[in-house]
């Protein structure tokens, strides 16, 4: 259960309102790689994935998943304090605007029209969030890769919102930001060392015996360039692979078992044509089936 | 530009057809996990983030996404192949169940409806693949991080796959795509490798300068426990961090700074209830900075 | 900010799993009737309208709000435990269903493939959240009653749950969270009555003066039955209106100034056919132009 | 079943076409604020929950969501004109643009390049409406809250609208847009009285006895100010509950039954680490259980 | 403006009723081949596209629209009938079913949960509908195309139900849709008759100056099959087009121009890598240059 | 299984990079009417309907859909050239624009925040792309409508491009799309005709008795105009049927059965209101059903 607090984790101040950055700003909100996101993806890794075995690491996600909650409410008194005086008609917008640039073509019209100059739960182009984007596997390994990711993309969004604006308020908003982004980067690599460390997690899950796994495949580089050339050299092309278990070499990309996959007609109650039909007496199909056979002859 | 073989890769084999697990491949197909949404991801870094810089991250990703195309089409191979002879209507639904348990029941009525006994492009529950899963940031270190995100819930659901069949050629098939997904994992590991490592790489982007972070949070572990308990140990709470540039520490949530956040009043145009509206006659606006001002003093 | 607890508010207990009623829970974290929906709902109304004018109702949404985050545990802890011992594969399943009614036939299969049986953020169909569904439109009144149809349909869905269940410790768990349901109706009503009233605060929002709505027909119920007769009598077709600003009274639809609206032939290079040109010589243009009209003379 | 007549019910006039406005108004036809979802809302409700019981419910809403159909027509039309002349390509663009901003700019690039010209089904972000906004829940109190609430949101973003435009014949017709909000809001809270009014009706629904309900929290004001200070006074806080049920007081949030939720360990087949499995060697699961334990001893 | 009448058009009887087949019934009124689909269709293009030029065929499009409404309300009806009686719990739900096979398996949960045993707006999985499945695009060909298609996946679907029940109230009602259908595929090929037929309208648009496409691809039908093989021959290998613009043939692919596309470095505040930055010391960003131009050398 | 080349089919060029161009050129990624739509549609109609029956229609489809990957190609090419030196920053912006008009105001703000300058798999409103738009019926001659549908959508958004801009590179490129464009409506045509032509195809599916649909319904124009005129005559309202069937003939909607349709009471547990139960003491139901009756009388 949650307690809350009125008063917020770092400071927000605005010096300057702009209802374009206000905009931008919403990508950290609702944006794929924003904080409702994580905020929920580790709330659901919480209660689900990391209730299983040790506890410290649901003890982990629970802190984080809660601090999250704060920076998603820093992040919409942002938005709301630099929407403070935009313009709600033509002529206010006329007037604002000394060299023509008009600043409602710029905003998120919905700052207006949906939400009396607040933040809104989507994106910098007004798309919602939507939860299919909370990786919570079951997995506790996967999971931690997720989060990596996502506080990549996100720090990666901090930094070019930080660079975006000129605003010294909003500049040391996102310097906190971006610090606790770097912080959650190396807490979810830490968690893989706990574990044991990359060659003992690795392949993901590990719980999976690899003898099962095609031979000749889990360490592969498959090529496809039509030119039939060798592909470019890389970490990944030869030597140890990462996880320690196989070794890296090149594979041409070859049909194994030659197959050219082939349906049966369809049912006569299936809604195909009759053409296509088990009974059509066009005999159509088989012809077709003849012809795929004769490709492989 | 690309070409087509009409052959597989790897060979399709269904021995007993089971509409049930078509479609629980679906999840494989059109899921968060799948394999549209990592060959469209590969493809999209390939044309953006790694059209920049060395040509051989470029060269790495173009030969992974052309052969996930090849991923899609086996499994859309294998969907259908377990529809065949499915039950169209009630009479064969009930013939074909001597014990009880419906076909229909289990299987998505949508292989019937919408596709005629074929794969459609959406997970398990029929929810339809959407490109917002597609993560190709422009950061090609976050980009990496992404993909082995995606190859390990990939590989998480591919066992759960083959541990839920007894179907020997479906197994076969699935051994195939969890090898695949072995080298993927390792495959992108080795980027970050090849760019120098973790340490070097870390925290991404590593082109913003980390002395604009706010010192004290960038390699803090924040907890908000009510009891105000210390946190439990774990790699996180102590020791060097990942990245080797700082070192991890235990900070309880405080406020920085003790802001209460209060906006302006409506505007008078601005849609709200007059008693929010900047010239209300009910004092209430006033009345509510008042106390806003109180919590603090 | 906030802080959290790692124990529940309230007991959470399971006698006999069942992958199917977790499937059933899931409406109530992921559905639009759902937890995580009144969660950030209220979260954005603080964020937003509510710090504006007086802090009491933003201290109202805040509490409600957090309180709110544990529910969606409760519930997410809920489906894991329904879900333990759930079949993951096909001999299991078979194993598990001695009167033939399969138990994979009825759960969500993402249960097993994406969450590793845990709750995930969708629904009962498996379709994710999204936030289009928080509203927080700047205007207290609105959200309010945007708050009390949330509880309603919340409080409907978690009765259906109740009746649909037999174990006594789901019954438990559901009573209390009804009887929160209870309460957040309640508390939603007792914010129009704070702020004076149905009638002072309707027609929503109130801050626009009527004398500019079009007379006629802010009061009248409008009737189309093509036969003509007259509405069934209702509280709404006679009788002072319900904010006591107006009179209900019936009124037949009717064309207010006959316009038969006809756009302008497409420009040139607007990608229409020949025919809808503006240029275009077939005249079909000039002919639609006089048959509409000649509808009205 | 259904009949139409092609000439509006209100007349749509354009002074000066403005394609920035053009797209605000979308938010009216495809928003979830906008047309396409009362309309359908009331006709599902009409369908569905108002089949049951007494006609006369069915018969208003039918008559309603019938209007709806003529106010989506209304604005399609009004978002068509607003088009007209709006620049095709970058010099006609700039030669309308005399100060330098944008038509382009503002608009929504859709209405070029998808609709010629013409309305959207979607909101002002581009963002087409989707279904789930359609409640129709088979309880009809919890069906007239859903419509007052959306109706409310209707009227707010219908007066944001008309403050926007300077356009007079769009004044008009939102004039007209703005009087039926108020009927529509007045015409659902007339049911709730029809029905018996808000004691009688809530707790909605009103068929689950509230004996069931846990009593001590059907009626309280719960807080969790981490600070411990009381909850600021309203109408919520103390006094006779809304519904007239019971009475309201406050209550401090603790946990009832002090339970740490603690999943069993994953199943050695469910796909994730070693470390989390059932059997695993590693000890860490038993580590684990302890710790949990340990919490509250 | 519009007009109901609260009769059907055609009779809804079901004889037996049947929650599974409620849920099939979904796809014919939510999915992307249902009426809520083609009714919005038709109502933008009428409101749109059909606005401009001649009005006959706004008319047409008007006229099937408001039909189409009525066909959502039959089916919604249908639905409901199907879904008397459903079971509400786990006891009604082993109690009807004799065999072993649960009737809530099959059923569209929602339809208790949501509904109250009523229709949704969304899919036989239970997937909203939503509106980006409108086609309106300003050009009526297009259009006409949209609309066939949306009809023949109709009538397929609605063929399919009509094969999967064995109830007569349900075999004829779907015997009028199915009809219907047949109509409205047969209406709209007529308008591109009507047109001036298939040679006139093709290619859509008809308007842009086939002088200015490319003229060796317009005609060409391009294989990519890396055996090098020919295509099979079809109707589209040779002879005339259908358009009877220009001479079918066949053509390999190739890359006019060979052009490997390679990007500037990322700017140095663009929140890429260091090693992909423009002002990057490691020189990774030349060699990629050199490598990229080596590759055509 | 499938291979690449890493030179573009066709030439890519950008004389003078436009931010909003990027834009607008995402619809034809992204969009409905675009490439990544086709491209998946095409393989899902290769793999499952084209799969059955004659082989030549599937090497039709894989052709195709495996060029247009190199279509998205070449527009993900195109937007992240028109991206260069766009500003990222609020200087930036104000220096790039001398007369006023923000460059930042007309781009997709994505373009700099999640992509860094590269395409997005979403719209030009950015709206990421899903697969529910991808149409593969398992009827082949629905598929070649819905292929047709999505050829003219994509030629009219093409050409509309190609206007839009004045870019010679821009223009070049679009002039190759226009024409493969005009071929693919030709060759999903010439399939048709493959098939045996309109007449007999349709109706869709032909593999359905035309005898069992209701007769007076299958070639009827039913008309709906409240007044009662006759539509206005088009191909559609007489002659014969264009699949050649039937005869075209005018219908006046009329209520075929006069069925007004009513629902049982709620059951007791169903979550509806007291007043809408099956057991409810107040007899409005009774009263209800008993008005029902009353219409008809």
């Amino acid at each position: 259960m949650y307690f809350h607090d009125r008063r917020l984790q770092f400071p927000v101040r605005v010096e300057k309102p702009d209802p374009r950055f206000a905009r931008a700003l919403q990508q950290a909100i609702g944006g794929v790689e924003g904080e409702i996101r994580v905020c929920l993806q580790y709330f659901f890794q919480a209660w689900g994935t990391a209730s299983r075995g040790p506890a410290k690491y649901k003890d982990l996600l629970l802190n984080t998943a809660t601090e999250e909650i704060g920076h998603i409410e820093m992040l919409a008194t942002a938005v709301a304090l630099n929407l403070e005086g935009a313009p709600l008609n033509e002529k206010e917008d006329a007037a604002k605007d000394l060299v023509g640039a008009s600043v409602m073509n710029g905003m998120d019209m919905r700052h207006i029209l949906s939400a009396g100059l607040a933040a809104l739960p989507s994106d910098a182009n007004g798309v919602p969030f939507d939860c299919s984007h909370i990786y919570a596997s079951g997995n506790l390994a996967a999971d931690m890769y997720a989060n990596i990711a996502a506080e990549s993309s996100g720090r990666v969004l901090a930094t070019r919102l930080y660079n975006m604006t000129d605003d010294a308020g909003m500049k040391e908003m996102l310097s906190f930001l971006i610090a606790r982004d770097t912080m959650h980067q190396n807490q979810y690599l830490a968690v893989i060392e706990d574990l044991g460390g990359v060659s003992a997690q690795l392949p993901i899950p590990n719980s999976f015996p690899q003898s099962k796994e095609v031979q000749d495949y889990n360490y592969a580089f498959v090529t496809n360039n039509v030119s039939g050339e060798p592909p470019m050299e890389g970490r990944w092309t030869s030597g140890p692979s990462i996880d320690g278990h196989g070794e890296f070499h090149v594979k041409q990309m070859v049909s194994e078992g030659d197959q050219v996959p082939v349906l049966k007609p369809s049912p006569p109650m299936g809604g195909g044509q009759v053409e296509h039909s088990a009974d059509s007496p066009h005999g159509l199909v088989q012809q077709g089936m003849q012809i795929a056979k004769d490709i492989l002859s």
